[in-house]
């Protein structure tokens, strides 16, 4: 127990708002050296900070089994949202106050990430090939984070059998859920063009909001399914409308939106674009989608099952394996090898006084290194 | 010509973006001083610049006829809207061009005023009462202008049997168009407010932009009134939309529109404004109505019988009386006496290189003669 919150405190205190570089991967290597890993570093983006081309970096670290062993990955972010305001004490000075450590990444995912550096420690270096796969934008465009370090694997031949990432998966108590899969994730900026003209006098201009109106309207009355056996319903919301026109007596020259949507296995993002823009280019405007990350699923199977016995050993918990909730690296990692994520509760994360129970840092602990162990004896 | 050419670019050389006070009305007391009137000046308004209290210039003029003189009414404005880019010379240094005179205020309505000056220096004293009525704030707000000019006519015992606005009314050829009326104008913010949350969670949020939507296609359907003898159809423009939202992961909090409705003498600005906040409460928002102007109409008859016979005999064009547009200070002096309104051409008024034909000034000038002996002659 000592040992792992020291670890959690040591990540905490290295400031590490999304995209994270430096100090903190300092700190994260000098944990991890004492173990016997290679280590990787490296930056990537060159962009102006505050552009998603800002410099990232991330970090690659692996520790060789024998010929011919399994190879574990735990895959996870230094990254951290910003802290806001509020915080009892500093976002960055880690601070334990009862059975808690309050610190920004406590839960997300700091504490899991030193969780999984305190398995390593007693998982002998026989038992088979274990790797670290951690950058500092997970949080941000994502751009140059896990996907470089997937680029990175591949062009060294690492190439894991399994991997868990270590998302604060778990809800109400630590086990009660993993994921086995994610929605997939789609945002559709929206644009129609008119003419501007003055409000007196219509018939000269052609006013774009109308058309922009009816284009949501539609567009938000989409069934796109009913879900799925392991996924819920996929969901569009309208997250955004711009228009910046000050003058009351203006009608204006453009109309703008944004769509946000969340979608399962029953889709594919270019299916889904191409729907859109279908129904936007007939209400006279045009679509840009980006896709963010396409679905995964895991099916239950081996792996899933050697997450839950190693939480159920643990916890007495029968970990739910679900597919609700945000995007996650996993979108990335899915291309890779089967990946499920599993980690602490998640109730305080992206919130002020985030924090971690300190009891659940030395289970999950303990979690992780089942995990592995059994990862790596198949 | 050269009279009535000089005082047009005389005002036009005091630079006058509404709110406009000082230069250009001493400009315009010197202009009028040589001719026999007693002058009022009164600044209005102590708020900040930019606020709709900014403080305001107004100026109301009078030459007594008789005991017993009719008293005809000049009404017009000193400010100027905004020159923007672009002039090929200074919009503010006036500048003759071949048979134009080019200036911000040439025809909206700096020039207008001009003719009106010329025109009384050729009215004998006894023909009966003529004032002046000028503000300072019409393009703007309107708060602390023309209103407080009535307010001051009304404590000072001054009202008007008839009164001419002088804004450009004239389309194609200087005569062709009088406005015997104009719409009124409502201006509603509506705004509906929700609950914030993650797109993956939208269970746990309440979006507000699918009941803005809704709200607006129900309203951008309405069909107000076919028009009537002298109104077109009342008119209603979705102006903005606005969320504001950056977050693409977000569903946001509040969604905000505005509209934009000018409605002809079938309603009232306070009839509409309930439908309107019927339709926003329905769908869960609420609406801010504020009225701009009501709807007047001065129908046809002695009135306008002057001033169309006044351009005829100048110009030999019957003018077409109307009630199109937008609005302008007819929507306040209407509750004092009849009003029209007659002016310039207004192919330029509002845009870059505003120019008056400088024989328009001429003929203008001569119509207005007209126009005020035959209103003082009744």
């Amino acid at each position: 127990m000592t040992q792992v919150l020291d670890f959690a405190k040591r990540l905490i205190a290295a400031p590490s708002v999304t995209p994270a570089t430096g100090a903190v991967f300092d700190a994260f290597e000098s944990l991890l050296a004492p173990f016997g890993f290679e280590i990787k570093r490296f930056i990537r983006g060159d962009g102006a900070p505050g552009t998603p081309d800002a410099p990232v970096e991330n970090l690659f670290a692996i520790r060789h089994g024998p010929p011919g062993s399994k190879h574990f990955a735990f895959a996870g972010h230094l990254d951290v949202v910003p802290p806001g305001q509020g915080w009892t004490t500093g976002a960055f000075e880690p601070e334990v106050r009862g059975d808690l450590l309050y610190g920004r990444g406590a839960v997300d995912m700091k504490g899991s990430i030193a969780c999984m550096v305190d398995a390593v420690a007693d998982i002998p270096a026989d038992a088979g090939t274990i790797s670290f796969i951690i950058t500092g934008d997970e949080e941000g465009p994502a751009l140059h984070g896990t996907r470089a370090l997937i680029d990175f694997m591949a062009a060294a031949g690492h190439t894991p059998d399994l991997c868990l990432v270590g998302e604060p998966t778990s809800v109400h108590r630590l086990g009660d859920m993993m994921k086995i899969g994610r929605r997939g994730s789609l945002n559709i900026w929206l644009e129609v063009e008119g003419k501007e003209g003055h409000v007196a006098y219509p018939h000269l201009a052609d006013n774009p909001i109308p058309k922009l109106v009816a284009m949501l309207a539609e567009l938000d009355a989409l069934v796109l399914d009913e879900g799925n056996d392991w996924f819920q319903p996929s969901n569009l919301e309208i997250t955004d409308m711009e228009v910046g026109n000050p003058a009351t007596n203006v009608i204006p020259s453009h109309a703008r939106a944004r769509l946000s949507i969340r979608f399962n296995d029953n889709h594919t993002g270019a299916e889904l674009s191409a729907l859109v823009t279908e129904i936007a280019e007939r209400h006279g405007g045009t679509a840009r989608p980006v896709i963010s990350g396409e679905p995964f699923l895991t099916p239950l199977g081996e792996f899933s099952a050697i997450v839950a016995e190693a939480v159920k050993a643990e916890t007495g918990i029968d970990p739910e394996p679900s597919t609700t909730g945000g995007t996650s690296d996993a979108r990335f990692l899915r291309a890779v090898c089967p990946v499920i994520e599993f980690g602490l509760c998640n109730a305080t994360m992206h919130k002020r006084d985030e924090a971690v129970a300190i009891e659940d840092l030395a289970v999950l602990a303990r979690i992780y290194r089942r995990i592995a162990l059994a990862a790596l004896a198949r």
